[in-house]
């Protein structure tokens, strides 16, 4: 099933299948937090993260019986990242993958704690994966740092800054690399700590792989936000330039964001180089999504 | 430093000395998330939590240099789930430790970053601990167990329930115990995780005393909130009464719930019977400062 290159179904399917697993209601007054965790979480998104670490966890010959664990896990992170960036205090965004945002649906108070248990689930999820001690160990302490002060919420922050204070090209190179890249480098690295073997120069590609696809992610988010097509996208559009939001494009113009956009590509491309033809064909596929997705 | 019981003190201050090390400026746009951190977590508050993994740590010989570190994580866990109650959404409460909460003092979205940002890394902490793989593990397993969706959050969310639907007493017990014993407990029974020898006997009893110690620690802060002295406590007091919270009070009346107090004073005694006379003095002067504090 996840041997296909770019099934985003599959990988969404799976991910689903392990999220109504671990988030299932208790018949108790805990019930509805758990409803508003499921929610955001299952969904018909793209689920692009567990598509990553299926597919690279396949291409590392990983169980995909513990890789869809894994994605699970990452998918619960980045929802509850996405449940907290939407509230009325950070983003303010009432929509979301096309339907109303968390706090909307619920409420404020239910919506912050619904994202505090999704990043905790998904923690917990980690902690138990059928690996050893100590994969499972690095798993938890890198992805702590891709989403902790130095990582995702250090991005959240400088964006945060960024809304009242014109932020530099290097600070919105940081910001963009932190808030979305740091947990997508992560995606297509973390397979590499649960592979039966993997170099370390694999390993080391597939970072450089995964910071710069993240960079990629984050411009085409951007130029979504100014030419895409809100029903596609689901999510509120037009907003970055309203809200005077330190973007590529606000910083250097369209002209060169395309053209760093390339830039970006060309990196992605070099470090897929290490890896035999087959895999390096699905590791450009990916890269073609992320450059020409409309959503 | 540690041996001499229900020194307080020394368990602040080793706390505070870890927090220093682990969250230190960055001389970047992220240090404004970090300044928050470190705001409402290096306080001079009693560090209930730190001491009780401190003395219990030292009663099962684990080296201080681990405990002081676990106890540092949990510390940054309990502050990350008093940010985000402070919050306008949730509580609302402008005080805490006898200063501006942390949304008052930087701003909400701050806050919230905070909160998530010290959750983080107190799980980053557990990770990159000086012990097995196996016992970090145990030990990240466990607390996201204490404080999740089935723990602390669920807690969270029976208390915000509680604020619009009369709870049954039985309700009102999974709420305390969930909110605020699980976190409790998990401190008391953590250092079993890490100690060279601790016989499940041991363990269980330390469960049992951690569970009973929540519920005194719950009671007695209802009791405070009628009753104390806000300066010394070091944050507003009558709120269950004005927001109509389902506490033990409200149900039972103040006689039942003393009643209630004296219950659990018995069931954590008890559980200490397993130990030597030492240890049963140290841990029986813990419930005798639950029972007695006024802050």
């Amino acid at each position: 099933m996840i041997r296909k290159p770019l099934n985003f179904q599959a990988a969404r399917d799976l991910t689903n299948h392990w999220l109504n697993v671990f988030l299932k209601p208790q018949n108790n007054l805990t019930d509805r937090v758990i409803e508003a965790m499921r929610y955001s979480a299952i969904s018909t998104g793209k689920a692009f993260r567990p598509f990553l670490i299926l597919t690279i966890g396949d291409m590392l010959n990983c169980p995909v019986e513990v890789t869809a664990q894994l994605a699970t896990a990452v998918e619960m992170i980045h929802t509850y990242s996405l449940i907290h960036d939407d509230l009325p205090a950070m983003d303010n965004d009432s929509m979301r993958r096309g339907k109303p945002s968390n706090h909307v649906q619920f409420d404020e108070a239910t919506a912050i704690l619904a994202g505090d248990a999704l990043l905790t689930k998904g923690i917990e999820v980690l902690a138990n994966l059928p690996v050893s001690s100590h994969s499972k160990c690095q798993l938890i302490s890198e992805v702590t740092k891709a989403i902790g002060e130095q990582g995702m919420i250090g991005g959240q922050m400088i964006d945060l800054i960024g809304e009242k204070k014109k932020l530099s090209l290097s600070e919105i190179q940081q910001m963009q690399m932190l808030k979305t890249g740091e947990l997508i480098a992560y995606s297509c690295k973390a397979p590499c700590f649960i592979a039966p073997t993997c170099t370390p120069t694999k390993r080391i590609a597939l970072t450089r792989f995964g910071l710069a696809l993240g960079y990629l992610f984050q411009i085409t988010d951007d130029l979504l936000d100014l030419y895409g097509n809100a029903a596609v996208v689901g999510k509120t559009l037009g907003k970055d330039k309203k809200s005077h939001k330190s973007t590529f494009i606000a910083c250097l113009g369209e002209k060169k964001t395309r053209a760093l956009l390339a830039h970006y590509v060309r990196t992605a491309q070099e470090a897929t180089d290490v890896f035999g033809e087959k895999n390096k064909v699905i590791l450009n596929a990916i890269i073609d999504y992320v450059i020409n997705r409309e959503k």
